[in-house]
C-alpha cells in the first residue's frame, strides 16, 4: 500500500476539470457537451492528450466507449474498470460525469507516475451518451457494452436533426483514424464510479463521501397525440382535434395520478414537442417524454400500469399512444465493495455514509456483469442537469482519494 | 364595360397557381414559403417575370409589400389596391394568399393586355408575412402600410434561429438591387382581397363566392411560465418548480374557462416552447401562445380579463407572465362595395351569399384608411394552414372573375 500523498494530486485534477469544462463552455458558467458532438470530439482530444503524457494506452470500441489503459503485468487478467462519462445535457454543469472520469485518470496516472506495475490491467473509461439528451435514451454505451440493447438498435437512433447514433458514431471514429479499436464488451474484474450525487443528502449531513448502496428504479416512456392540423380562426371548437388541449389534460391527470399513488413516486414530463408548433394552427400532433423512478420496483410498476391505463382512456378527440422505452428496476451494488470504500475512507480520515442514488448511472448496467460500486461527492444544492452546478474543490478531491486508493487496493490485490 | 370573357383568362391564373406552387412545395402536397424565405424570394421573382411580361411597373416599399402597378392616365389620382399575401404557413397549402395575389394579378394583367388606359393607376400588392409563423404577430406588411404598427418595431421581431425581420428584410431586398423602393404608405381608392374562406359555410351552401361582410375581432397573447431546472430523478416533488406541471395545469384551466364562457370562442394554444427539453431534466421554462378570436368585441374583452384573471392566479411554484399581442376587434367592411361585388356576380350569373370572416386578413388594416372588401371563395372541408388545402378550379374561376369585373368598374368608374 502506498503513501496517501503519492496516491493522487488534487491541484491536478481540478485543473483537469477547468480544463475539461472550457469545452462545449455555455455563457453562463455551464456545459452543453452532447453525445457525440464537436464537443465531446474535442474532449476526446484533450483527455488522449493527458494520457500519452503518462504512457496510457489509448483505445475505443464499435460503441464509442473509450479506454485509457495502464498496462499490468499480466495481460490475460481481468483488468479493474473504473471511469464515468464526458457528455452533458444541453445545458448541464462541469461535474456530472466529467469529474469521475477525472478522479479515475488521476488515479491512474498517479499510479503510473509511480513506476510500480499493477499485476492486471487498470482501465479508465469514458462511457457514450450517458445523458440521452441529444439521442434517447441515454446509457447507450454501457447498455452496448454489457450487451442490454443491440449496437444495431442503438445506431438507428436519430437525433432532432435526423442524425443518427450510427452516423455520429462514424464521424466519432473518422475523427480518430489511429486509434486502436477494440471489441466490444469484456468482463472485468470490478466497476468502480465516481459522481456527483445530484441530490441534498450529502451537503445535509456535511459529509463529503457518500457510499452508494444502489440506484432507484426508473422506467422512460413516449407518448404520442395525434390530433388534427386547422385554422385557428376558423374551425368550430366541438369539431377540433386539439393535440394540446389534449396534452394539457392527460399531463394535468398523469401528474395528479402519481401524487396521488404515491408523493415519493419521482415523475416528470421534460420534453415536449409540438406539431407544427404554430400560432395561429390547432396542433395536429405532440410527443412528449416520461421520466419514472422509484427504489420500489413493485411500487414503480403500479405507476407504470396506471401510467398506461390513463393513456389509454383518450381516444378522442385525439389518438394516444404511449411507448415504453426504459424498465430499468432498482438494484443493489457489491457489498464487498461497499465495504471495501468506507474502511479506505477511514484510513484516511474521510467521513462517509451510505447513500440510495436516485439518478440512474452507467454504473447500474456494469453491475450486471461484475462487482460494481460508487462513490457519491456533494453538489450544492442538490443541483445538477444545470448550468450553476457546483462542487467544492476539497470535497472532490476528498472523493478521489478514497477512489484512488480503492484503486490502487484493487490493482495489486493478490487474487 | 368590356365583355365579361376578356376581363380574365381562367387558364392562366389556374397554370400560374400551380407554378407558384411549385416554390417551397412539400413532398405532402402542400407549401412551406414562410415569410422572407428563400422561397418567398424565388416567388416575389416569378411575379416580377410575369409582370415584366405585361409591362406592369414593380416596386416594393421599407416594409417589403410588393407592388405590381398599371399605369393610369392620372398618376395623382388614388390608385385602386387589389391584393393578398404569398407567405404561407411551414405546413400551409397552396392556395391561402396565393389565390388572391393571382387573381388580382390576373385581372390585371388582362386590363393591360386589353390596352385601354384606365384613369387611375391600379396596383396589385403583396403583403409582406402575413401568416405570422416565422415572425409573429403576422399581417406586419398591411400594419406598418397603414401605420398601426412602427416598422421600427417590426423589424427587431426575431424567429426561431435569432434572426430579425429587419435583417431578412435588408436580405430581400439586397436580392432585388434594380426593384424601385417606394415610401410607406399611400391612401388608395379603395382595397378589394379575394381568398379562400377557410370555413365550411360557402361549401354547405354549395355557394362559389361570399360577399364577406366583417372579419371577426382577434386577441394573441404570450405566455411565459418560469420555474427552476433539475434532475428527474433526484429533486423530491415538493422542491420541483416544474414548468411543464404548471403549464399542463393552466392550458387545462384556459381551455375550460373559454369554453365555460362561451363554446363559440375560438381559443387556441398553437405553439409550446419548452426548455431546456430534455427527458431527464425537469424544465426550468415554458412559453406558449394563446389565439383568441370572436365576432363580438365585448365577449372578446371578457374572454381577455378572464385569461389575465386565470393567469394571474398562478405564483407558486413557477411565476406566469402574460404579454399582449395582437388587438384587432371585429370590423365591417364598405357597404357599397360589398354590393358592387354582388351585383358584378349577379350580372356574371354567379351565386353570392353573405359572410363572416373568421379568420384575419390584411385588409383588416386597409379598412382604416380606405374603402374595403374581400371575396372568399370555397376550400374543400374548410381545411387550411395545411397541406392538403384543395380550391377547385371552377370556384377559383368563379372568384376570379367577380373580382376582376369589380376592380374594372372601379379603375374606370368616374370620380
Amino acid at each position: 500500500m502506498s503513501d496517501d500523498a503519492s496516491l493522487m494530486d488534487g491541484e491536478r485534477l481540478w485543473r483537469r476539470l477547468v480544463a475539461l469544462a472550457e469545452i462545449g463552455a455555455t455563457p453562463a458558467g455551464g456545459v452543453n457537451r452532447q453525445a457525440l458532438s464537436d464537443g465531446e470530439i474535442e474532449a476526446w482530444r484533450l483527455l488522449l492528450q493527458w494520457a500519452e503524457g503518462t504512457g496510457l494506452a489509448a483505445s475505443t470500441d464499435p460503441a464509442g466507449n473509450l479506454f485509457l489503459t495502464l498496462r499490468g503485468a499480466d495481460p490475460t487478467a481481468a483488468p479493474i474498470l473504473v471511469g464515468s462519462h464526458i457528455d452533458s445535457q444541453p445545458t448541464g454543469g462541469r461535474f456530472d460525469g466529467a469529474a469521475g472520469v477525472l478522479a479515475a485518470l488521476e488515479a491512474v496516472t498517479s499510479m503510473a507516475e509511480r513506476g510500480r506495475q499493477p499485476p492486471r490491467d487498470v482501465i479508465v473509461v469514458a462511457w457514450m451518451n450517458e445523458e440521452g439528451s441529444r439521442f434517447a435514451p441515454g446509457m447507450m454505451g454501457s447498455e452496448a457494452f454489457v450487451g442490454v440493447r443491440p449496437l444495431e438498435w442503438i445506431r438507428t437512433v436519430k437525433d432532432a436533426d435526423g442524425i443518427t447514433v450510427g452516423e455520429a458514431l462514424d464521424r466519432l471514429h473518422g475523427s480518430f483514424p489511429d486509434l486502436p479499436r477494440r471489441q466490444l464488451g469484456f468482463v472485468p474484474a470490478c466497476f468502480l464510479e465516481l459522481h456527483i450525487e445530484q441530490g441534498t443528502l450529502l451537503e445535509a449531513a456535511a459529509c463529503p463521501v457518500g457510499v452508494v448502496t444502489g440506484i432507484q428504479g426508473k422506467k422512460t416512456f413516449r407518448v404520442e397525440i395525434t390530433g388534427r392540423e386547422g385554422h385557428a380562426g376558423t374551425v368550430p371548437m366541438p369539431e377540433r382535434r386539439d393535440a394540446v388541449l389534449v396534452f394539457s389534460q392527460l399531463a394535468s391527470a398523469l401528474y395528479a395520478a402519481m401524487a396521488a399513488l404515491d408523493p415519493s413516486i419521482m415523475f416528470t414530463i421534460g420534453r415536449v414537442q409540438v406539431s407544427p408548433n404554430a400560432p395561429s394552427v390547432i396542433a395536429s400532433n405532440v410527443t412528449f417524454s416520461i421520466d419514472l423512478r422509484h427504489p420500489d420496483n413493485a411500487l414503480l410498476d403500479e405507476a407504470g400500469r396506471r401510467i398506461a391505463a390513463i393513456c389509454g382512456e383518450y381516444t378522442e378527440p385525439c389518438a394516444v399512444s404511449l411507448t415504453p422505452l426504459v424498465d430499468a428496476p432498482s438494484n443493489l451494488f457489491d457489498a464487498d465493495l461497499q465495504e471495501r470504500i468506507a474502511h479506505a475512507a477511514s484510513a484516511l480520515g474521510v467521513r462517509t455514509m451510505p447513500i440510495l442514488s436516485a439518478a440512474g448511472h452507467d454504473a447500474r448496467h456494469l453491475a450486471k456483469i461484475c462487482p460494481t460500486a460508487m462513490i457519491f461527492i456533494p453538489c450544492r444544492d442538490g443541483i445538477s442537469h444545470a448550468e450553476n452546478e457546483w462542487v467544492e474543490p476539497d470535497d472532490l478531491v476528498a472523493g478521489a482519494r478514497v477512489l484512488a486508493r480503492v484503486v490502487d487496493e484493487l490493482a495489486f490485490a493478490q487474487t
